[in-house]
């Protein structure tokens, strides 16, 4: 069971993006923002729809809490992702100066923490392997189907 | 003069579009996307309007792009930039495995070179230097007016 506002209650939020991406055939990523204990913004990832490679769950994310908060800067906000982010979207979270992140699964391959690991803002909070056999079970069960 | 078709010629585009957001008080950085000679996406540094990190000019031209073309992925693409990209935009690139990136001016302090110089995708071509005092002067001047 889940309690409320604990990283696993929120990082189950960003499951059910996750999962609402696999659904329409998108890799299942997804995240939410959270500030003052409110879920501010939830996406998820969506390059194939919009044929964009900048729509990661993180970049729509970011975008969303912004427009919220009518602020650029996201520094009183926790962005709870179900994989690890990659440079660009790590970039972006620097750019917004994000205050906490919280990662579900690792990206060995495509995880900022292999190509830039100095990518985020040095002020940003990080925690990491929250629910992370839950999210990274979601995208190998997607990948599995793709091949099959 | 400029010759049609030379870098120089296609980073003076991207330099107008520089100049566009510096107009509308946006830090001046502009891009062009250049497929088989022609134009099919301008952008400029958008940030401020949008109240979105994510809204640089590169960002907004591989949209762009994007649309244009009805893929995500710019293989055959150049990208003209007046600013090394950050780290977010160049993760980006790589995303949309760009065939060449031209750039105008260095970023000592954000460029990608310097916190993720494996950012790019391995297949992109890059040049730099291209119109880089012009691309350069225009940020500076932007500074110091800010300043003043």
């Amino acid at each position: 069971m889940f309690s409320v506002f604990s990283h696993e209650y929120y990082m189950k939020e960003a499951l059910k993006e996750a999962e609402k991406a696999a659904l329409v055939d998108e890799i299942p990523v997804g995240a939410i923002v959270v500030c003052r204990q409110q879920i501010i913004a939830r996406a998820h990832n969506w390059t194939e729809h919009l044929t964009d490679v900048t729509a990661h769950a993180e970049i729509l994310a970011i975008t969303a809490a912004s427009k919220y908060l009518n602020n650029k800067y996201l520094q009183k906000c926790t962005l709870y992702v179900t994989l690890e982010p990659c440079v660009m979207c790590s970039g972006a979270l620097a750019w917004a100066q994000l205050g906490e992140l919280v990662i579900g699964a690792t990206d060995a391959k495509r995880g900022y923490s292999q190509l830039a690991p100095q990518a985020l803002h040095p002020k940003t909070k990080i925690i990491t392997g929250v629910l992370a056999e839950e999210c990274g079970q979601l995208l190998s069960s997607f990948f599995q189907k793709k091949r099959s």
